[in-house]
């Protein structure tokens, strides 16, 4: 199996490092439902603004719920459609942008979302499974799809299973799965007390 | 040391289980140069859409940069002055709120945002350290104290140190971190297969 796990001036915690996008699921492997549970467990105690906890997710198992899968996955870019077929479980994730007490409009909704999404992501790598979330979705297909009333948003499809051999990829994917994982060096994004002045 | 694990119907994995935001910080303690690197590199590894990284750390650090630091601090909500003046650390997280490649809208910016900043608060529990995000601040001083570009949207102050015992805090404040932690149940926030059936 392909681990690409993250290269870095100096250590941070396995489940961090580990932590990637495979595109290559087995597509005989389902995931229980206590893993299920675990996922959403990890999404659920992400912190929040005002503990509003904006963030919903609409589970599609393709185990016990064959239709909504079907639903996700038609919801998805073709590109992505091709290898996420073979996820056995694909999550939706929305964000509520009012709050809850006031129904005014929550600035930190998207970003709480976020928070929630990739805790629901790093505990699948402490389960044993893959998680590879997608912007690459059509978002009023998913919200006719699933229903979601308009103050929500659809903000990510993330595929869920066991990872498989890169070899059951095509060409152009296989090259991506096994391609060094890259990302901007530090100094590009954090700053030492002023804007643009690179951390060192 | 107040610790507050999340409590779950079935296990999640460690570091996030024991993340929570303490307001408990001991003003004695510094963060290493080290210790703030692992942080970054926690949050650099983060998914984001097109591999845009939209997310940008000013990090202003008591032992370093007094300056800096007073700055930011003077940016936060009154309340959260009074806990947060004794971490040592305290990183403004931005984003970006155009693409890199084309300059166009990211409308994952703060979803992924969100996720690079849980990282490092994940990382800080990894390093024994505590983390504690507000959207308590002022974005327009802040954006003003660190010369943010109008394209950048200051999302949260971080405060970040050792924790230290709830019992240096004020009535208020210590009531706040002695209480469990809660959260909604599940079925809440995570539907099966179609919006507002609950997961059970």
């Amino acid at each position: 199996m392909t681990t690409k796990a993250a290269t870095t001036s100096i250590p941070i915690h396995d489940i961090i490092a580990r932590r990637w996008s495979p595109r290559a699921f087995d597509a005989e492997r389902s995931v229980s439902s206590g893993q299920i549970t675990s996922l959403l467990e990890a999404a659920r105690w992400a912190p929040s603004c005002f503990g509003d906890e904006p963030w919903r997710f609409v589970i599609c198992n393709k185990s016990t719920n064959e239709t909504a899968w079907q639903q996700a996955l038609e919801c998805l870019a073709p590109k992505n459609q091709e290898w996420a077929v073979n996820a056995p479980v694909l999550i939706l994730a929305c964000t509520d942008s009012l709050f809850r007490q006031n129904g005014k409009p929550n600035r930190w909704a998207q970003y709480d979302t976020g928070a929630a999404a990739i805790s629901l992501c790093m505990q699948a790598v402490d389960l044993g499974l893959a998680a590879h979330q997608m912007g690459g979705f059509d978002p009023d297909a998913a919200r006719s799809a699933f229903n979601i009333p308009e103050q929500f948003t659809p903000m990510a499809m993330i595929a869920v299973g066991h990872q498989a051999d890169a070899n059951i990829l095509d060409e152009d994917f296989k090259a991506a799965e096994l391609v060094e994982r890259k990302r901007w060096p530090l100094p590009e994004n954090c700053f030492d007390g002023e804007w643009n002045k690179s951390v060192t």
